[in-house]
Parts: structure tokens; C-alpha cells; sequence
């Protein structure tokens, strides 16, 4: 199993123990063309609790350059939460990183950046517990 | 030379002809960590005419698939547009895009939305002539 697909099995997990039911996954969305949900990469989960529905896109930041993964987040994050918008207005979007990227690059000033500007909703996890460590209120 | 250098040489020259005065290239986001400029990835050239200053970031489309590369230019696009506008709020970003990429993902749904919703201003360049075929007015 490759780290991409054991992060998206532990946040999934984590978000079981947390009390969530997993509807969606992967959660696909109603456009053309597909998005990369095809091309092998991370796949976005939906899940509800106590009436509150959520999508969460996984992110690994396991490439060289935090920053370039940022970006990559960020363009998904905005076309995600605008495709989300038309289609299911209530469910809310939250980007899944690990505790690294959250200590690493999310830390620097173009994180905290995006993080104002976008209005980011965040789940941290920590990939040695398994367990959410954090998340946006 | 690589493809991706090539197509920035042939912004560079195409804006040379219709008048623009290249001042810097790479243009810098004054932001830490340095932006993916210092990874071999495209460089931003700013030039300027009769008043009127811009930034171009040059995308190449050269993925596999043009969504993930689509996605990519969001997150870049709308993070420079941020950091811009504490930078120098009267110099406007482009995206500068070769016409195959022009006439394939911006074509399709999820590029529509993506014009539509993030406002973004294109500039069409043709790789055969080396010319720009096109600008967002």
C-alpha cells in the first residue's frame, strides 16, 4: 500500500473513532472531466455526524517541495469548494494534512497566507498515532 | 532547452513584440518560503507598457493530464493574486497558456468554472507561430 493510500485509510479511520459514518468514498463530483479522483490521486471522503456533512480531501505532502504541494492543495481546495457550492451547498470541505506539513510549511508566512486568505478549514492528523490531532471549528 | 523553458522565451519574445518591456524575469514574491520559482518550475516574467504592468506566469500543460495541471495553475494563480496585491496592487497576474490548452481544459466544464470563478485572466499563446494569439482584455 502506498503512504498516499495508508493516509487516506488512517484518516478515515480516525474520523470512524471520532464518531463519523463514512458515506462517500471516494465522494465524486458532478463534473466533466473527471478530476484527478482518476489519476491516482488522493481521493476525497465524505462523511456526516449528527447531521453535519463534510468532504475532506487527504493531502500527503510527501513531494519534494512543501510549497509546490501547498499550491497543488490550494488550486484543488478552491475548484473543490466552488464545485461543492453548486452541488451540495451544505457540506463543508476540509483539506487533511499531516502534523509535519502542519508544523512544516503551513507554519511559514504563505501558509498562514493561504490559510487567511482562502479561509482553509484543516484537518490535522499524526501519522505515527493515527489518530485527528486537530480541526478548523 | 527544455519545453518548459522554450515556452517561456516564447512569451517573453511574443510580449517583446506586442510592445511590452520585460523588467524583470523571474519577477519575485517578496514571501518565505521562496515560491516554487526556485524549483525549476515556471518562472514568472512582469512586464509593462504605456502604464500598464503585469505579471505572467507561464504554464506549459505538459502533464498527462491537463485537469491536474489546470488545478495546479488555480492554486499558483490565486496565491500570487494575494500576494500581489500587498506587493504592487496595480500590477494585474496572467496566466499565460499554450493554445492547445486554451482549446482542451479550458474548454470543458471544470475550465469554464474556473475562468468564471476565479476571474482568471488568460493569455493564448500559439507554439508553432510563437506568437499571443489571444488576451483577456
Amino acid at each position: 500500500m502506498s503512504r498516499k493510500d495508508k493516509y487516506h485509510e488512517l484518516v478515515k479511520n480516525a474520523l470512524i473513532q471520532e464518531g463519523w459514518i463514512i458515506t462517500h468514498d471516494p465522494y465524486a463530483f458532478d463534473t466533466i472531466p473527471q478530476l484527478s479522483t482518476d489519476l491516482g490521486a488522493e481521493r476525497t471522503i465524505a462523511a456526516e455526524r449528527a447531521g453535519e456533512k463534510i468532504a475532506v480531501e487527504v493531502k500527503s505532502f510527501l513531494n519534494v517541495s512543501q510549497v509546490v504541494d501547498l499550491e497543488r492543495a490550494i488550486g484543488q481546495y478552491e475548484l473543490y469548494r466552488h464545485l461543492l457550492k453548486r452541488q451540495e451547498t451544505e457540506r463543508k470541505l476540509y483539506l487533511a494534512v499531516p502534523s509535519y506539513a502542519f508544523e512544516g510549511v503551513f507554519k511559514t508566512p504563505v501558509g498562514q497566507l493561504a490559510m487567511e486568505e482562502f479561509g482553509l478549514k484543516i484537518i490535522v492528523f499524526d501519522i505515527l498515532g493515527g489518530t485527528l490531532v486537530w480541526k478548523t471549528p
